[in-house]
């Protein structure tokens, strides 16, 4: 079978990235339900779904193989294959982080990875990573650079969120031990990245549109 | 200017892609000394470090970019192309986790960052994670995929010493509170981390070099 032509491949490749981005914003999702809700039969789905991610990062580069070697794209074009493998690194780290989640809730199942206390702001730090995700899984299908602009501000949220966590924990007075603590601080740094990630896959797309870092932009 | 002729061009990629590597190991052996000794300025010059790191970064992809665009690559010349872009996203990260240790240090100087008795772990930590950032350099450099098949066994170490801190961590005689525990589990993360991608760089060489993931081979 011939390849397809470039702009089909390129729209597919979009495609992938897009799906691909839900796919872990739907695996965090479930991962921060597993966590606040201690329910360790969805951290486990959790755990086992993260092979369809990998799988599909594994099509991206395929098919970003097959652009490069049959259609030898010269400036977007080779712009867009090239960010499409960069972003799927990014997107595949992510179902890896909500798979960190999830195992941490395995590993203290039955009892909760988290004190009461702090589940609200781990219920806030999901929600906004999700929202992330989407967004970029958004930006990645669309290739829409005003919408990509957003995500620098919408994780500015998270890392205000992190640094809330954090200070917590150094309270003299947190009062759930070292254990917990050192749960916490993984958990909080899991979502941390997970929102790195997401603007990254962002950037990538600016780049890939406009030949610029997104930092270079008047927007 | 013409471009390099290909061979000439994917020697230069190798090169870039070893000495951005013995840079990310540099880093974070300076890193590691800072936390060690509480040397704060040591630590400032590795921040102020990791703007080299990323500029190696930034001519791989454009040596990359060049490569594709003028010489259209195919097989094992395009799988090295493609390789080196990731590889060198991986690079830039084990520079960012040296440079993530050395903020630590800046953040509790003039107090040391690690209570005494957890400073060997450290140096063997960060022993073992230089190493194996040295052996990457080499695989990306020389392209040997043997040498590169030692670094998922030499990565076990990293792992035994991580599980371990952890443990001390754990442990319910823990004497040194909350705050000096969300050091060392963030800190400890980050070595491990470094690890991990070395270890992914090699891989990617492997990868290269054989069109096969590692795994899939009988080394």
């Amino acid at each position: 079978m011939p390849p397809a032509p470039l702009p089909q491949q390129l729209t597919e490749l979009s495609e992938l990235l897009g799906r691909m981005c839900a796919a872990a914003a739907g695996a965090l999702n479930r991962a921060t339900a597993a966590l606040l809700e201690s329910r360790e039969r969805l951290a486990t789905q959790v755990v086992a779904g993260d092979e369809a991610i990998d799988a599909l990062r594994a099509q991206v580069e395929e098919l970003a193989g097959d652009a490069l070697l049959f259609h030898s794209p010269v400036a977007g074009d080779l712009r867009a294959v090239v960010s499409a493998i960069r972003s799927a690194g990014d997107i595949e780290r992510m179902g890896d982080l909500a798979l960190h989640v999830a195992e941490v809730v395995r590993m203290r199942s039955p009892n909760p990875a988290l004190p009461a206390e702090v589940r609200p702001a781990f219920a806030e730090m999901g929600k906004v990573a999700v929202q992330l995700a989407l967004k970029a899984a958004e930006v990645a299908r669309t290739r829409n650079v005003i919408l990509a602009a957003e995500l620098d501000t919408d994780d500015d949220a998270m890392d205000v969120l992190h640094r809330e966590m954090m200070e917590v924990l150094m309270d003299e007075h947190w009062p759930h031990g070292v254990r917990s603590a050192v749960d916490i601080t993984l958990l909080a740094r899991y979502y941390e990245r997970f929102a790195d990630h997401a603007v990254v896959v962002a950037r990538e797309t600016v780049y890939a549109v406009t030949g610029q870092e997104p930092d270079a932009l008047p927007i």
